[in-house]
């Protein structure tokens, strides 16, 4: 590969001639063969915004020339879109602060903006990568800030529509069920009867709930620790910067963006990132018990509970026609598992924050974008694939209410207790019907049973 | 031991004579010969509060004689404050749902009342442990309820006092210590100076931040599942009970409970506790880097960072007087890493309900105690015993500041960036000081070095 | 509470007149008001162990006079067989080298040998807590030896043996059901048929392989720390001290206990303990299977799978004759939740050592010893309350076998492929038999079918 | 794209017409648009070992012709070397038995091989995917073994190696450093001396129980499931299949493979992994505390411990000459919170088999590869890029050596205790010297004090 020779504080270096990065993103390609895991598109993305932020803001301040804070936006517009993903090579595990994806991210975009004014690749001017577009930051607080900007977007742009998509459907199947009576289940085991509809309308409460808990995780995300600079003091950046960056930013995304009161924690803490694991792996747990609860409920088609139909996706078995893999809840409880296991390793780096800085932040970036992409695809994949086409088995639904022991319940007035027992237990162990038993028993007429036990009734017990 | 004879439905059982539990407490108690963790202190009281809440509303709802309703009420008031603990003997590895210890709680209020009353111990009469005790109850509702109450109770009584406590001392010390200047370190590496009052303003702003987190984690543990019942459509329970027991439970305990908006939800979800763990690992997170931290400052005497001074409270070592161990905050990082584990416990537990119910009560009424208690205790423990008698060893704070390198960034307006990194170079090198090698190197005499490089200036840019 | 006073290095303390302890006890029980979380039994008695092994070794080494010694063993045996737990009231979140809780057991042994003496509590004579008790220790190579040494009993005693009781009532159970000939189940669906022998088999072998990681875990826990004192260097004990007393411990114990190779890491790390919690979870993650399973298999009693019976050990609701909540396996699957929790403590602790020393020893000794103890208790409670007592369900397996679609694949040598898919859509189209389809759609007689599909040829296909 | 049309039992779909995957790769990449995280090389790799042993085995039983099984191996061969990964396009959020992945290996395979015989793509002959490539084989059988075949591979020729490397590195060093007498460090707080060779003496010991564990960890991975097919029976599989596969494995790879002696548990339990992901923890465990320790004995440089030089490897700061942020480390510890955090998800994972199957298989691959990948690489990189060029900076160690209070214990033999007690209080008081100190009081003459004060005796005091 044909290279340009680059030079910084430790010498030349060899960088490949059509390159966009320089001489520190190279170090760090070849300091860290570690692994393949890059920061993903979200994160570049929020980077750009953020030196697009910076720029604006710098100009207004008269920090830099107006002319570069433009070539600046210029270059970062095609970094925020997407455009130059692959001049980010570097991967997660490098310095835990981030230093050379965030040096990256300058080079790219001086070398994109001098470029664009006819000067070389790796030349520094006019728009240098440290005086101009990293100006007035140090990547101890630009790539927090850019944390936080990348998992706010992704919260709201992917995971919030998903859970909300999801939720209307289930809330649309919980009014087509509202009439379904069927059997409840407690520790796996028959229980009194419920509807289908007030089944499914358990999982979308827990999703509006879920919705809320999202809602109050970003608002910790939307304090950004740009222009704490180095330490949290802001050496190096204007008075005013701190506030108006982070308004330009909000300005940018649409979202509520504020500087943060205190920038010593900012830089030294990531906490805002392990709460909001923290409401990510709670709506983890919500999709695991409806993925769970569908997957059960579609058990079958002949051997298992049967009482919902999903739809069939890809081909099962070539043996076994009718054979309907749950494969979507499959997915999404593997995602569960591992945003369960990214919220561990959140919560350790996290928690390992030393003095002036936290030097997890690429791992905690990784993980928290990881599992906001995978909770948020998931739901959207399985509300498409699977929850739109959930029917009932109503067949099935009803032979189970029917042989349930437990209606035996609606007897006890008018047969007494003792007897009401004594009938389900001689069914339980003839293996017969509570009627057949009861009315063998001489306890009540085959009409008096129909009259008495009607399942429908014990669903709405205050209606 | 001497034993008197009990009866349920699978026949007669012996149950120690003075016992106040009965028969389905002692089942468990012979099923059940796993470990010895019991359910703690604010679950018993809180499923105290819930009996009480509940007689008194069923009693308003005509569906208890009222003197059966104040007999209960008694009983339940000697529950909740603590008296009869002893009679609590289940394990948390029972049932899944919490019943024995539900029945528990009912027997032994039954027969306190029924005691007082001048009926021997197990008659249940006139009191009735199911018919008026758990009247309109079923585990499945009343006991995560209680898992709700106790939550609630702990987080409001113990740990948010403690976290302001520890977070009133931090800030107290950020104000005493606001004009000492001291070196920052990223990267556990020299940096720009600030303030030892900055740096405290960082954990300051952590624990403000935890409180509001823990504010936003109360409002799922106030939706209370009381009135769901046995699957969520509350079967046998009046129609106003779900609420009337709710604002009866606010009004016995101040805190602003109100019954779920979905009982289905309620009863198998038990998402607001791991929202609530996720709270409660983010604080815990905090309490680790300021435990950290202060450790850290304090190491020495000699051979470490030693910039703080934290109390003597135990001897150290018979040899070596000075020697101070950081033992609070070795008792907090070890609460740290428990309340993480705790969360790993709960997240799977949460995610794991089927259908109606969630089996995993017990263990998560456990974990989540378990970490309130010690959150609290400990920031108690920290707080009083280290915290407040933090003082600062001025001079090791001032010898680090002094012999710090990175001071060489004031004189770069004055001698250039190139003539700067000679210098700290130089010093670093031939292990000097900036001074003496910036005036040896000719580049400012002494006095021009001692007006330029000021750190204190350094520390507040923007003032 | 009466009390006397004690000195030590601090100054003057009150200790309770009647208690064991003295100064360096009660300093931590008033500095440590934390939780109520105690070391446990196993902790007390592996002390109890290594004080008696290290008297024997001192005094026939020379270094402390033959009396002592065996006033030190006396006490020390008292110790070890839990007459005196309660005078070990500290707390797991202390100092974390345990340094009290070794002066504890230090304290408590020589006030027991001094008082046999006719000595008075606290007069540190002829017996001295230091001098003579830990004698050639330090807590930082004793403590850690503790934890090696209980987790070694414990999983010797305890764990092991539960889990080969529970392996071969599983492996009796494998051999009694060898000619059931059931449904299998991949992805919750109806699969090919497998009998419920070969399915208790692969559970027979998830525990035959714990036993053997049981067994590599254990390798590390037999390399004691003893002998490496402070730091690691020995300094203070006798150069024949660390393998004599490793030796005696053996001898004790009767397990195979040696002196670490390398002193230093027997101080520094606690990676025996990581790995041996990995095995514990492992166990943990089989026994989940294992409950799970067979709590799904006896689900019903009539709108489940049903297929097995399990024992019905307390009343089921009052209502629900025949319902048998498999309350030992949410018993377990809660222990399971447990021991991965505590997993996940035992790794952040085990990893967080800082040169010579790990300081998170109690955390260490608490998770691990609680999940020994869990997982050995709960996998007894479940052998003996649930696993015993399983049955087959015939009629059930019998139903769900001869309903199921995937017998057709025996048709496919006869009919070919594309009709035997033919016979069970249109079977699962129509709620049909196979045989009935098959007959219908003239591809086989019915005596054909009989003779061909037989799924009891399929389970043993190499036979 | 343009597009070719292929058939499988649910009709038509289109696939990109260059593709060599078939229907059912296509349908699972249209239904899970899930993440961007593929199943990595050492799996596809893996793949295709076991279709090439597979393929071997097979004809050599005559259960395919041996031309086929030539023209399998050879487009195996290509799988295996890396040439077709491009052709992997599924991602790990599938369903959880991997079935499409293993079709998608088939389909590649038999295209590979079909292309070469001059055949079109998708048209399935002569060789067919699923009689041929899949033959014998059930996805439940051969992608586990897939599994344990990349992880055996990965953790033989990746990460013990690289672990070997570091400890040769580290024990180069520990021999080095052998005569550098240094103070020991306890509590984060001065103690006894030992020598720089002795404190990395225990990372050696630490990672040779790394290897001891890994090796422990192999042999659950080396039992194949392979022969299982579809539920553990073996249907469709030749009697002699599993063994002679599992040989052919074998000889493939130089692993020492079997058959696993029972197939129900091969299938239905992924326990080999859980605890291979055991011993993966536990070797970052070891890992993070050496990586930890080394940054924190090079931190500083003037403001730090500073006992250690580590290579500079990227330019520090711009302003601070002679900072070197200790990154190889940082990247390891993020490396290990990675680590930790798979490792919960793999527990999760591994705990949640159903009956014949535990479909969490590719989360779980996906999470036991990264760990063993990254464990490996950063292990590699810290090795080349720190470790081997660590210095001792022997001013700074001598420094902290004979400033430590804790050198007066040699002094009690001499002066006694009380008044070697009495020098070390004062010399912290007045921030003195022991020796000034302790000549000051007229204890003993400077000489005296340099003859019985001598660091080096202490670490070696059974010499």
């Amino acid at each position: 590969m044909p290279t340009r020779i680059e030079h910084d504080t430790m010498g030349e270096i060899e960088v490949p001639t059509e390159a966009l990065w320089g001489a520190q993103t190279q170090r760090s390609l070849q300091n860290f063969k570690i692994g393949q895991e890059r920061l993903p598109r979200a994160m570049i993305r929020a980077m750009g915004l953020v030196k697009k932020a910076a720029a604006i803001t710098n100009a207004s301040l008269q920090q830099i020339p107006q002319e570069i804070a433009e070539s600046i936006v210029g270059a970062a517009d095609e970094v925020i879109v997407g455009r130059w993903d692959s001049q980010f090579p570097l991967v997660v595990w490098q310095t835990g602060s981030g230093t050379q994806s965030n040096m990256n991210c300058n080079e790219v975009i001086a070398n994109i903006a001098n470029q664009k004014l006819g000067q070389p690749l790796g030349g520094q001017k006019p728009v240098h990568p440290n005086d101009h577009v990293n100006r007035a930051q140090s990547t101890n607080d630009s790539f927090p800030t850019a944390i936080h900007v990348a998992a706010a977007i992704q919260i709201n742009e992917l995971l919030i529509p998903a859970v909300k998509k999801l939720r209307n459907t289930l809330s649309d199947k919980s009014e087509a069920f509202k009439d379904i009576v069927k059997i409840g289940r407690t520790h796996l085991q028959d229980a009194t009867p419920l509807t289908l509809g007030q089944e499914f309308s358990g999982y979308v409460s827990q999703l509006d709930h879920g919705l809320k808990r999202l809602d109050q995780a970003l608002q910790g995300l939307y304090e950004l620790p740009l222009g704490g600079t180095a330490v949290g003091t802001g050496l190096n950046a204007h008075p005013e910067y701190a506030e108006q960056a982070a308004e330009k930013l909000s300005e940018l995304t649409g979202l509520p963006f504020v500087t943060a009161p205190n920038k010593f924690e900012a830089l030294a803490g990531r906490d805002a990132a392990v709460f909001a694991s923290g409401a990510l792996k709670t709506v983890a747990a919500s999709l695991n018990k409806i993925a769970n609860d569908i997957r059960w409920l579609a058990s079958g088609p002949r051997c298992g509970l049967g009482e919902l139909r999903i739809p069939e996706n890809e081909p099962g078995s070539s043996i076994m026609p009718g054979k309907v893999n749950p494969t979507q809840s499959e997915a999404m409880t593997m995602v569960v598992a591992q945003v369960l296991g990214n919220d561990t390793t959140i919560n350790i780096a996290g928690a390992s924050g030393n003095f002036e800085l936290n030097v997890f932040m690429p791992v905690i970036a990784f993980n928290l974008l990881q599992s906001i992409q995978l909770l948020g695809d998931a739901t959207n994949s399985f509300n498409e694939n699977c929850a739109v086409g959930i029917e009932p088995n109503q067949e099935k639904i009803d032979y189970f209410l029917h042989n349930s022991l437990m209606l035996v319940t609606a007897l006890n007035p008018v047969i007494g207790y003792e007897n009401a027992a004594k009938v389900a237990k001689t069914a339980y162990k003839e293996n017969k019907s509570l009627k057949q038993v009861a009315v063998e028993l001489g306890l009540v007429t085959a009409e008096q049973f129909d009259q008495v036990v009607q399942p429908a009734k014990m669903v709405f017990p205050n209606q």
